[in-house]
C-alpha cells in the first residue's frame, strides 16, 4: 500500500484519548511459544473473554495466522470478527497501527517501526518483520490511509493521549538505546508532537519494576479522562516499585498539560503480593534461540493500569490477588458511566504484558460513516 | 449493526460504475458441493486465479468459512486478505452489499433482502439465511454504514449501473414470481430509483437462456462506459439465444439513458458451441434436498459479457471455445485503457454462474481516504 508521507499534525489529525469513542479494537490471536505457555492454552481463554467483553460495546478484529483461524473463530464470540493475518507475537497494542482523527472524523493509521522493544539491542526477540507489518496489512485490509514513521522505532504502550494535546510517555522506554539512539530528546519529543498532533509531552522517569519493555508508560499511568491519570501505586517503601511510582507522582504534581491544566492523580495498587513466574509456567514455555527467557520466582509486572477502554466498559486485568477487588473499585468509582469487566489475566501478564498491550482502539470516524 | 433507514438517493448517494475505481472487491470461496463439483477443487482453482487477477489492482477480500480458511490463505495469493465469515454459497456479487457513494466520497453499502434467487418459489436452494447476512457481516467488519432494504429482494447480479443515472435489468429477473410479486413494475422501478440514486432504469425482457437466476442483467448486457455497453450476441438465428439477445437489441436502439444519450452497443458473441453438463462434472456434485439440481446435458448459461471490471483489468471468462479469443479481441479494442485477464471459467459456470457473479465491487471513496 502506499503511505503518507509527512506529518499527520500539519494535515490537522491528532490522537484521541481512548476513553473517546471508538470504532472497533485490533487484537492478535496468541500463539508464540515463548510467550503463551502450553500451546497458549491459558492465554487463549483471557483473550476470548477479553474480546468477548470489548465486543459488547464495539468491533472486535482478532487477527489469526491462518492454521489457527479455524480454532480462533469456533471460541470466539459470535460478534468477534476473524482476520487471517500472520504475525510474530500478539501484542496489537504495539504492533497494530496508532490512530489519529481530524476534525471532519478522517481517520488515518501511523505505521511506527517495531523492534520487538530494542531491536538488537535489548529487544525481546530476533525476528520481528511480520509484527513490523501489522500495521500496515490491516490498514491496507480495512482502508485506512497510512503515515509512514518506519523512520522512528515507537510502540503504541510506549504512549498516551489525553486527546486535548497531552502525551504521556516514560524516558526509561523513549530514550533506551535500542530504539532511536541516534535523536535527542528534544528530537524525539518533536517527532511525538509532530505524529500525535499534540503540543505538550509529559516525561515520567520510570515505569513499572522489571518491566521488559523498557518500563511503558501504558503499564503505569493511563489518562482517564482530560486532566485525570490513574497511577500504579504501592504504600510499602520497601517494595522496588516505591521510588519509580513516586518519581512518577512528583512529576505529574508539578506538570500543566497542554491546556494549562494541573493534573489531578489517582493512585491504583499494584498487586499485594507480587505475581512470579512459577517452575511450571516455565516448563510450558519453549524460548526460540535469542528470545528473552524467563527465570523461575521472577517478578511480573503486574498492574491494574493495563486496562482497556471499551465504548462502555473497562476491561480491567485481574491477578488472583487481593487488591484485585480494590481496583475493581476505584475505577468503579472514577468512571461511573462505564461497566468494570473483570478478568483473570495472569495467563497475560506471564506473556509479558497485560489487556492493554493486546488491545488497540480504531477511534470512531465520521458519524455514519464507521459504526 | 445498526441499518439506515430511508433512501440512498435523499441523501445524495448513487451506484458508480462498475468500471470506475474501487477501493477492493469482495469474493466468498467456494463450497457448497451443489454447486462446486468435487470438492470444489477446479472451481477453487479459478477463484484464486481470479482473486490473483483482480489482486493486481486493487484490494481482495475473500471470505471463508473457519474451517476453510487455512486451505484458502495457504492457495490464495498474499495480496488476498481472507476474512473468517459463513455463508450458503459463493456468489458474492448477489450476496454481498452493492455499495453506494456521495460527492463527498462516501460509500456506503445496500442490504437487500436475499432468497436465493427466488425463495419457496422457484429459488436455487431452502435454507439462505447465511447468504441474507453477508452484507451486513461485512459492511459491519470493513466499518461501512448500510441501508436497510430487507423489504426488497434483489441481488447484485441483477442490476447494472452506469453511474450516471442510468440502471439496466431485465424483466424476467425483475418481474419475476419468486421476488418482489406484490409489487407492480412502476413501484419496482421507484425503489431502484431511490436505492441507487437514478433517474432511468432500461427494462430488458430477457437474458442469458437458461439462466437459473431468471436472467440475469449481468449475464448478457453491461455498461463499458456511459452510453456504451457489450451484448451477448449469437447470429444463429436458430439458437435460442438468437430471439433474447435480439429483443435486448431492439430495446436498446429505441432507448435513450438518463443523459439523454442514445446508447451504442457493441456485440459480443456466445460460445459457439453451447457449454453443457457432463455425466462426469454430475458424479462430484452433491445436491442437498429442495435444492435446483442439474441434468446431463444441460445448456450452460456461459456468457463473456460475465466479466468483472477490476481497476486495471477485465477479467474475463474463458471456456475452451473457439469464441474465448474473439471476446478478449473485442474488449481489448473497446477497452484499450486496460488489461483482458482470460482466465478459465469452466468450474465457475458449472456452478450457475461466473466471474462477475462471484466478485463485487467497492467503490473508491475519499481520496487518500480509501486507497
Amino acid at each position: 500500500m502506499e503511505k503518507l508521507k509527512g506529518m499527520p499534525s500539519k494535515d490537522g489529525f491528532h490522537m484521541p484519548g481512548e476513553f473517546e469513542p471508538h470504532q472497533g479494537c485490533i487484537m492478535i490471536w496468541p500463539k508464540r511459544p515463548g510467550s503463551w505457555a502450553y500451546g497458549a492454552k491459558e492465554a487463549r481463554k483471557a483473550f476470548a473473554a477479553i474480546a468477548g467483553a470489548i465486543g459488547r460495546s464495539e468491533k472486535v478484529y482478532m487477527l489469526a495466522e491462518a492454521e489457527e483461524a479455524e480454532e480462533a473463530a469456533a471460541v470466539l464470540p459470535e460478534n468477534v470478527q476473524v482476520v487471517v493475518m500472520g504475525s510474530d507475537d500478539a501484542w496489537a497494542r504495539d504492533t497494530g497501527s496508532t490512530f489519529v482523527l481530524n476534525d471532519q472524523g478522517e481517520v488515518r493509521g501511523i505505521d511506527w517501526q517495531f523492534n520487538a522493544w530494542g531491536g538488537l539491542e535489548d529487544g525481546l526477540y530476533m525476528d520481528w518483520r511480520k509484527d513490523n507489518l501489522v500495521a500496515s496489512r490491516f490498514c491496507e485490509t480495512m482502508g485506512y490511509p497510512l503515515y509512514d514513521a518506519q523512520d522512528f522505532v515507537l510502540e503504541g504502550g510506549s504512549i498516551h493521549s489525553d486527546g486535548e494535546g497531552t502525551i504521556l510517555v516514560t524516558e526509561a522506554c523513549l530514550l533506551s538505546k535500542g530504539r532511536n539512539p541516534h535523536m535527542t530528546k528534544e528530537e524525539i519529543e518533536e517527532k511525538l508532537k509532530g505524529y500525535l498532533g499534540a503540543e505538550k509531552v509529559i516525561w515520567l522517569k520510570r515505569g513499572i519494576y522489571n518491566d521488559e519493555t523498557n518500563e511503558h508508560v501504558d503499564n503505569i499511568c493511563a489518562f482517564i479522562r482530560p486532566g485525570e491519570v490513574v497511577l500504579a501505586w504501592t504504600d510499602d517503601e520497601k517494595d522496588p516499585q516505591y521510588p519509580l511510582s513516586l518519581s512518577c507522582l512528583e512529576i505529574l504534581e508539578q506538570e500543566r498539560d497542554a491546556k494549562g491544566r494541573k493534573i489531578k492523580v489517582h493512585k491504583l495498587p499494584i498487586p499485594k503480593i507480587p505475581v512470579r513466574v512459577t517452575e511450571e509456567d516455565l516448563k510450558g514455555l519453549d524460548f526460540e534461540p535469542g528470545e528473552d527467557e524467563r527465570e523461575p520466582g521472577e517478578r511480573l509486572a503486574a498492574s491494574y493500569v493495563n486496562f482497556y477502554f471499551s465504548n462502555d466498559g473497562i476491561i480491567l486485568p485481574q491477578f488472583g490477588d487481593e487488591n484485585d477487588k480494590e481496583a475493581v473499585k476505584v475505577l468503579s468509582q472514577l468512571c461511573p458511566e462505564r461497566t468494570v469487566y473483570p478478568i483473570d489475566a495472569r495467563s497475560v501478564i506471564l506473556g509479558g504484558g497485560n489487556i492493554h498491550c493486546i488491545t488497540q482502539q480504531i477511534p470512531a470516524g465520521r458519524k455514519g460513516d464507521r459504526i
